[in-house]
Order: structure tokens, then C-alpha cells, then sequence
């Protein structure tokens, strides 16, 4: 824990020259900087401060948890902070894919078993990591905590501060209980107004990334506000948290309304605390975004803020279709890939991979008769998987084919082969693009 | 084709010395050898016999079909003898684990593509080949066909004579839609009885390759017969020829009775010939097999051969259960896993994993309920696959872990590391297995 250290000794020294102005620097606090503060036992923080906060949760993947246990070895204490506040969840290549996977897991399990972490989860009970746990109710509004995958910055949706690390700095927390932190600032997104038919949260922070780039928000938190919020759902919302990190977000954040405290009491037994940003709270920029005028917008090879609307796209024949992973596995993304499918047929020649994010998910798909929908028209279900999304397994692309898919990554070779192509989209063009065998618009089936 | 050439020369010759003494030399047939016979043109063969035969089939799946593809590149024709008599089915690594099968996989599609094939298989209308060739009804009794993969005897349970060839010979039957075969003699098993409740097909090859090893009926047919063979359903059929091969057996075949024609009828619009083993048919051993002595049966590592009956299994702990493959994926498999496992829990620390072989099983199985059960049991259902059974992807060993799989094979290192176990047994022992976390009879449960 050296860095811990050193933002001590930065911490002390802020706090002993600056005691005389601190009014002046201590400007109003963004909903993100109030979390951190509270978790860091101060009353108040400013962006740029070097701060260790108390941890809610500490999340692993198979992937960068046996990272993590083998840097914990190195660590002189070989005990877990709080056995029910880390998560381990096996997601992306299980079933394992190979021997390198199932020995990963193996490490993981006799990891979580050694220490009885409550919070283990592998085949059967099992879904990604980023849709598993709000549903298992392991965050909640007011959370800090860390995930050692980026994608971690999906729960600011609940209301919580969540952000991804290293594998070794998930060991020290495992250890610890707590993460240091440089204070974000933060960058304010005003949302008004109500998104059209086939507008989702994945047009929303699509559009955002094409607006700002991919480090528009570099080290910043994205803080969602304004009206046009209560007219997105709560998986419209983990989309949106989920792809901050693609535009270099620390953490994406939407304030808790009444749908954050019903999904909250729906899944979790734990207490929340919701944290507003200050009225005087400092943004490095603001943007108001009238989500009535979105268009469904897809990130053409190979960036996220590639983006063009739908009624740019042109003639961009694909070969695959995967609707899925942590950004867009979730049950709305279900229902809307369904809506499209009802009674159509997958293109002859396109392979349409469906992916619920969660066996829960799965379950509830299955029983609303969605999966049924989706085998008729010609797709596959896959198991609970990050798989495709990462270039995992699953639905890996040979040179020269072209995927559209709801994840949320498109960089060269993310899906396969250096010379594949992956276009993002939300599930609602993925579908419709399934059915004509070229990226489209829902609309155009009607 | 310099084989072709060198058993025409073996066949003149043997015809031509041999005229005088015919009809001392040719006894009657059996059931492969008149099928054998009526494919290569000729009223008569026996065994060890050099014959060229007209095929009315040839498959390939996305391992064998590209090593073929590449060998037909050699061959001076470049057409295929029938594009309606091809079939290739991607099934082992589909949707692709990795590049190289993404590449294998379009190689496939590409050939397909080229030359009209009328039944390639992809994701979407998809299966396990041997699962999926009679539910199209591509294969009906009467014919003659190979496959490029070793479990192509399953279609015998039509009674059709088929058998597992190497990618050259695909190659050549593509172009000339002929295979050579030196035919075969023949095991005559001869099944009375009944089964017991929980035992299936897969209970009795397992207790015939335990009997006389796998070698023990190398190169020969495997014909079953006897008034024991009504009261086996097709899919207990499908299940015994299909691991004829594990016992060296160039085919298993079943006679054609009122199931098979029903089967027939419902799957395929072919018209199909009825071939009779002759009754003074050579054989080179009987066995007469009482069905109702049988007891559920498990391979113990490392060979199919190594069988003892579940109650003398002893406390064999498992880590993961796998209810599917070419051997067991069919819908009485899901019938019976599901019977097991309907209001019952996997055991903690046991993954299990239920792969339909088709998506019409799939399919099948979720409207049936099926699916429903699995997953509320904590099991997973996996796109349809050859999967683990091979050791490729969904579901791989690390060392020192046990798996009880209802696949064909437990060599050493077949699903995963070289000191992992696979323990071959029925979807009811596997389905039980993994509920106590142990090898089980369902029995147990009661």
C-alpha cells in the first residue's frame, strides 16, 4: 500500500496549508465527490485531492480476480477485509472456454471458499458481473466501491459511485476495505425531453461519446441530470453508467428518483443513502441533451465515438449479430430484440447470438417467451456471457466479416480478427439489422 | 482414387477365380452387407470384400469439412457429385470459440456458398450433426452414407449402414459420391426384455463395450436385433449405434420396425428401403443381452470400457455434470434429466450443464417446460454444441477435476487437463449426480 502512503503525506500537507482558505476552495460538491467524501470520513473534497475512501464492495472477475489472489499473496496479511463485501463473479469464459479459464476459475473457487466470501458466483447461479449484482441487490444508492473490470462504472445508475481498477488494486482492497482515490471532477449532462420510438439509453450515451470522444470525460465523472431522466428506465440507465468508461470516464452517476428506490427495494434488503450534487457543485462542462431529438446512432469501426445516425449508415451488409453483454443483456434489451423478431426470421447467412446478461434474466425471458420468439426467428440463446463481447468466445469474427452487436467495444480486433468489424449499436438496430441482413433502422420493417 | 483402382483389380480377381465355388463362399448377408451390396451394384458380398459403393450422403462438420475442402482442391474435378447429397454441419466450435474456428467456419460457408450445398448448417438452424441429419431427414433407412467424424454410425438406428471416414475420403466422396469399404463382418446382439426404469440406451452399449472392450468389435458391424429392441425408443437407438464406435464397430445397426417408420414418416419425405439380415447370416459371435438384467451403468476413467454398475460406483464426488452431445442430447434426454431434476437443486459446487443437441430440441424442451426446470434447478443451458465432449470449449476440465458426462469418450485429457476424469454415464445418472454432488442413481433420490 505504498500509494496509500503517499496521499497521505499530499493529504496532510493540502489540509495544513490550505486550513486559512478553505472556504474559498471548498466549493459545493458534485454527487459523486459527496460519496467519496462520506466514504473518506470528510465532511468535504475538492476535485484533485488524493483521498482513501471505505469501500462497499470490492468486485473480481474470472479474469482479473486470480490476478488479484496472487498479488494478495505478495501482501503481508492473508485475510479478506469483510468476507460479505467482495464479489467474485465468474462470467467471462464460463462455462470454461479452455484448460487457462478453468484453471482461473479453480483459483477463484478455492479463493472464495478458503475465505467463505459470501458473494461467489459460477455456473448456475451466474450472470456478468455488471448486470448480476444491482439484481442481486450488492449495490445500492450511496455505495462506494471498485471493480477490478472497466466496466465497473455501470452502477452510478443506483446512485452509487462505482469506478474499474487494476487487478492489484482490487488485492489491497480485498485487504484493506479501501481504495485511494484523485477526486473527480465532473462533467454535467442535462437531459431533457423524452426519447422517441427505438430511442434507448445506448442511443443516449452513443451520442454522447460521438460528442465528446473517447476521453471526452477523461478521469471526470459523468453526472446525469435534468427532467428527460425520469423518462429513461433503469436499464436504460446501467447503459448509459455502463459505456462512461468509453468516453475515459472515472464514473458515470444518474440521480435517485422514485424508479432507483423501487428497483432498489426490489433487489436488495441492504439500507441506501442517497447523496444530490450541490446546487453550486463546480462542472468543468455542461451539456443539456433534448433526448426528443436522438436518433438510434450506431459507432462504425474502430471507436465507440465513431458514431452516425441511423439515417446515415449507408448499405453495411453483417454477418453476425450479437445482442447482449453488460451493456445491453439486461430484460428491456430482451423485450425490444424480441418486439422485433416476433414472426420475422433471421437473414439467411446472419448469425443472431442473444445473450441474457443473468440466469435471472434468462428465467424471466424465457417465462414472457421472448427466448421462444427468438429461437423461432432463426437466433441462438447463449448462456450468461461476456464471451463475444471481449473477442472471448462465443461468436468470434474470421477477416472480413462484419458484426453489429449491443457491446460496447469496437476496436480493431475486439471481436476476432484484426480485420473483422464490429458496429455498435442498441439491441433494437442489432434485431431489425438481424432480420434485413444489413444495418437498419426498426422502423424500416414496419 | 488409387484405392478405387486397387480394389477393383482384389474384386475381378476374386470374382474370377472364385466363380465356381460362389455359392459355397457366399452365405447369407447381413443386415450392413446387404445394404453394402445393393450400393455398390452387386446381388451378393461377404465379408472382407473390397467394394466400391454409391453413397447417398456425405457429411462433413467445421473440424473435418475445411481439411476436406483443402483436399479437394487437389483433385482434378472441382464440382461435387450432387449438391443435395453433401451435408455440412458446424457444430463442434459453433458460434465460433476463436479465430481459427471463425476461419474454419467460413471456409465451410464459402464452399457452400460456391457449390449450391443445399444442407450446410449454421448458427441459427443448427445441431450436433448426428442429432440433426435424421431430424431433417437427410438420412433414411436403406442408405449408405459416411461423415467425416467418428460417431457417424449413429444412423444406423434408422436402419441405414453408415460409418466415420477421414477428411481425404469426404474429399473424394464429395467429387465422385462413391467410398470405398471392405465390408464388414458382423456381432450379432441379440436383446430380450425390457428395461428397468432408469435404464436407457446409453446403459446398454456401455454394458456391451464393458463386456467386449472397445476394441471388441473392431472393424465389424454391430447389428442389434431380438424382441428386446421394441421396447428401446429411437432415441435410446440413436444412443446404442452411436457408440458402436467405441467398441472398434465399423457400424451399429438396428433392424426397421414400426418406430422407425414412424420416425421416418415424421421426419423425412425420402422413401426409404427395408433391408434384412438373410437368416443363416454369418456372424462372428452372438451375445444375447436381457435388458431387464441391465443396471445403470458408468464408464470409469479412462476408457468407455471400463464400466461397473452404479451400485458398485462407491463415493465418487463430482465437480461438474454435462447432460447432452451427439450420445445424449435428444429430447427423451432432456426428459429424463428434467423428471430428475424438476423441484431439486444442483448441488453446491457443481456445475451443471445441459446442452439440447438441436434447436429443434432446444426448442422442444423449452415448450415442453423443460428448459424452465433446468435453469430454477441451477443448472445452464447451452446453445447447441459438441461443446465439452471434446474438449473444446463450454465446460472444460481443470486438473484434478471430475465431470460425469453423458458424452461418448473419457480418454485421458478428452474434456480438459490431462488430470481431470470423465466418468461417461445416462442423462438420469448424470441428472442425479449432480443434484447429490456425487455419482448417483436416480434411485437414490427417491
Amino acid at each position: 500500500m505504498l500509494e496509500c502512503k503517499a496521499w497521505k503525506i499530499n493529504f496532510n500537507k493540502f489540509f495544513s496549508i490550505k486550513e486559512e482558505s478553505k472556504e474559498e476552495l471548498l466549493m459545493g460538491m458534485t454527487m459523486s465527490q459527496k460519496i467519496l467524501a462520506a466514504h473518506a470520513g470528510l465532511s468535504e473534497v475538492k476535485a484533485g485531492q488524493l483521498i482513501e475512501a471505505d469501500l462497499d464492495l470490492v468486485l473480481g472477475n474470472d479474469i482479473t480476480s486470480p490476478v488479484a489472489i496472487n498479488e494478495m499473496k505478495k501482501i503481508d496479511k492473508q485475510t479478506v477485509f469483510d468476507k460479505d463485501k467482495i464479489a467474485l463473479v465468474m462470467d467471462h469464459f464460463i462455462p470454461n472456454k479452455d484448460i487457462k479459464s478453468a484453471e482461473n476459475c479453480k483459483c477463484c473457487r478455492e479463493f472464495a471458499c478458503r475465505h467463505e466470501i459470501t458473494n461467489y458466483f459460477d455456473v448456475g447461479d451466474m450472470g456478468i458481473e455488471h448486470a448480476l449484482l444491482p439484481e442481486k441487490g450488492l449495490v445500492v444508492a450511496g455505495d462506494a466501491m471498485i471493480g477490478a473490470d472497466s466496466h465497473t462504472c455501470t452502477y452510478g445508475a443506483l446512485g452509487a459511485f462505482s469506478t474499474g481498477v487494476g487487478s492489484t488494486d482490487m488485492a489491497a482492497a480485498m485487504v484493506t476495505g479501501k481504495a485511494w482515490f484523485k477526486v473527480p471532477s465532473a462533467i454535467k449532462f442535462e437531459l431533457v425531453g423524452k426519447p422517441g420510438k427505438w430511442v434507448s439509453g445506448k442511443d443516449v450515451i452513443l451520442h454522447i461519446i460521438g460528442m465528446i470522444g473517447v476521453d471526452g470525460a477523461l478521469y471526470k465523472s459523468m453526472e446525469f441530470t435534468g427532467e428527460g431522466v425520469k423518462n429513461l428506465t433503469m436499464d436504460d440507465r446501467f447503459t448509459i453508467c455502463n459505456m462512461a468508461i468509453e468516453a475515459g470516464g472515472k464514473n458515470g452517476i444518474f440521480p435517485v428518483d422514485e424508479q432507483t428506490v423501487a428497483y432498489l427495494k426490489e433487489h436488495s434488503k441492504r439500507d441506501f443513502k442517497v447523496y444530490e450534487a450541490d446546487p453550486d457543485a463546480e462542472y468543468d462542462a455542461t451539456y443539456v441533451i433534448d433526448l426528443s431529438e436522438l436518433k438510434p446512432t450506431v459507432s462504425f469501426p474502430h471507436l465507440p465515438s465513431n458514431t452516425r445516425t441511423i439515417d446515415n449508415v449507408g448499405d453495411v451488409k453483417i454477418d453476425q449479430s450479437v445482442i447482449g453483454s453488460c451493456t445491453n443483456g439486461r430484460i428491456d434489451d430482451m423485450r425490444v430484440a424480441a418486439e422485433i423478431l416476433k414472426g420475422r426470421k433471421v437473414a439467411k447467412n446472419v448469425r443472431c447470438i442473444v445473450i441474457p446478461a443473468t440466469q435471472a434474466i434468462y428465467l424471466q425471458a424465457m417465462r414472457e417467451g421472448l427466448l421462444e420468439i427468438f429461437v423461432e426467428a432463426g437466433a441462438i440463446v447463449s448462456t450468461p456471457t461476456c464471451g463475444p463481447c471481449l473477442g472471448g468466445y462465443m461468436g468470434i469474427l474470421a477477416a472480413g466479416e462484419r458484426c453489429i452487436s449491443t457491446t460496447n467495444r469496437n476496436f480493431v480486433g475486439r471481436m476476432g480478427h484484426v480485420d473483422s468489424e464490429v458496429y455498435l449499436a442498441s439491441p433494437a438496430v442489432a434485431a431489425a439489422s438481424a432480420v434485413t441482413g444489413k444495418i437498419s433502422c426498426p422502423c424500416e420493417l414496419d
